[in-house]
């Protein structure tokens, strides 16, 4: 815990500076005021992550973790288990779509092993970070012990800080784990005190008799449980995961290191929840790429204040809508720093 | 009229036997079925408009065409009729934001003159196909003749075809005109029978006073003009521009042509409402990019059928919006050309 209250110590406001500097040049620049919309606001919040006025993006970095979920073997999900160490090596033979989007954007894409419930064979572009080989079944215990909890925050901030290394001006969360619409809809009724029902969804297909038994499965875990909403990692032992522990580690770290935190869909979610929860100094670092056709989900932005950037109905996860996200905020910045203001071009301003 | 009956003629239904195909790889790539909303349907419709079961994007053409507008003397526009030309230079000079959100994406930009006010200096980067020196005040006569209404969706035409030559695998739509919101409001009130109030914003940044000034002025030119709904071209005539009319001319030869039409926002959207009176097969080849912030454009998309692909409050125009949509249009695609199938990466289906 000793790392987690380090890194939340050191979370600051925004550049209040930066982010006037931004809004002066938008301003400024040959088109109506305000009206590249969100593309404006977006680099002028990135000014303020960034602390400076014009910033730019170069390094971009997709991180996707995989985890597994005990709760699976209460037939919570409409595939089996083994499909996630199988989309792992499909993550690192190319094949996947967070593959094919993070190279559309330019992204590198960091695949970490966080909690698979198989022993991976080593790869070079593995990260090797397992926690433990899978959760518990929620439905009958606590999904992983406090210290494990703390440990998958831990890990997502070293791969964080491991990465800032190489370069990193924006990361993008993502995930990778069968069955893990479960727990993030148990950590998103834990946390916003929704009605499960309304924040349970078909994950990956199920039908509507699997739907109500996955709701059936969450309340029987959240009863055994207990988990007090007001200790974010307690709600994360009981009724988490470790990719999703690890996500709250990437988003605090991030907000530490001053990196704009494009989040995913639902997973990444309710791990922002759990960030948030830990840390409300870590709203104005995240920018939320798409609204996920996942019910909950729409709970967790209004929860959290964030509006989406897109709305495609998407459900995939790995980072997919990071990744697009990742490109809007490009362009946001690129309108920023490449356009030329109207005394630069001999553009008359409003009449 | 002859050049427009010809196309319109050749327009055809989509390939259904491509997106057949299309759909069948969509459902074989290792992700759950669906699980990609949009970015999925997209990639079957741009397979029917090219008739190919994987279809490849490599030229990537943004049209924006500029003209005045005689209704500006009205008093109807935030920005002075000077601004027209000066953003002209400013296009041909790389500075306007279509130009950096153009580069973002790898589209070339073609610029041309439909019907500006005044002789702009030739440049080699510059179409100059004038129709006439801008509109007449549409609150006092007709904006065009019939001829030059016809001569303005003909030069549409011609700039598709002169690009295809050069390569075109899809393409954005795009304007600049002061003042072009108060004909997109009479367009979109003329053919879809909204309410003028309803449909008419504050463009590029009136107050709300001015607002209720532009709602007079079109009610003024639509009882002066009396454009009849069943007749596009009369509409366009009566209350459209040049600019506009050379959209028209846009969509309808890139739907002959099978090229995929990304339309911005409301003025290309008005412009596509003609185009999609004129012959409403032009409607399966229309994707649109985004929902501008102006009033009027829901509205079309509703009429049109249309589901944007962003909502980010957008109102520039220049094809700003089509430039973020061709992008998003490239994602699909790649989703559907480079992912691994289940069989090809070893990953178990559905239970």
């Amino acid at each position: 815990m000793g790392k987690i209250n380090q890194i939340i110590a050191n979370i600051k406001p925004l550049d209040e500076r930066a982010m006037a500097g931004a809004r002066i040049r938008q301003d400024n620049l040959t088109k109506p005021q305000g009206s590249l919309g969100q593309l404006e606001s977006l680099s002028i919040q990135v000014s303020g992550i960034k602390g400076e006025p014009r910033p730019r993006i170069i390094h971009k970095v997709i991180f996707t973790l995989a985890g597994d979920h005990g709760v699976t073997r209460s037939g919570v999900s409409a595939y089996p288990s083994d499909v996630t160490p199988q989309m792992v090596y499909n993550f690192l033979h190319g094949g996947a779509a967070i593959n094919v989007l993070a190279k559309h954007i330019g992204a590198r894409v960091i695949v970490a092993d966080l909690g698979v419930a198989s022993t991976l064979e080593p790869s070079p572009v593995l990260k090797d970070k397992k926690v433990a080989m899978g959760t518990q079944n929620m439905a009958e215990r606590p999904a992983m012990s406090r210290e494990e909890a703390i440990r998958s925050i831990e890990t997502g901030m070293e791969l964080v800080e491991e990465e800032l290394a190489k370069g990193m001006d924006i990361l993008g969360t993502g995930d990778m784990g069968i069955g893990n619409t479960t727990p993030s809809s148990a950590i998103t009724a834990a946390l916003t005190g929704a009605d499960i029902v309304t924040v349970t969804g078909k994950g990956t297909g199920l039908d509507e008799g699997g739907r109500n038994r996955k709701v059936k499965v969450i309340e029987k875990a959240l009863k055994i449980n207990r988990p007090d909403r007001e200790d974010p990692i307690d709600v994360l032992s009981k009724v988490g995961g470790f990719e999703i522990g690890g996500i709250v580690g990437l988003i605090l770290a991030g907000a530490r290191y001053r990196i704009p935190v494009v989040i995913d869909g639902f997973i990444s979610g309710a791990a922002a929840l759990i960030a948030a929860s830990l840390s409300p100094q870590v709203k104005p670092y995240l920018i939320a790429s798409h609204q996920s056709a996942e019910p909950g989900h729409i709970r967790i932005l209004e929860h959290l204040g964030l509006m989406p950037l897109l709305n495609l109905n998407m459900r995939l996860g790995e980072g997919t809508g990071a990744a697009l996200g990742i490109f809007l905020v490009e362009a946001s910045l690129k309108i920023l720093n490449e356009m030329a203001t109207f005394a630069e071009a001999g553009v008359s301003e409003k009449i």
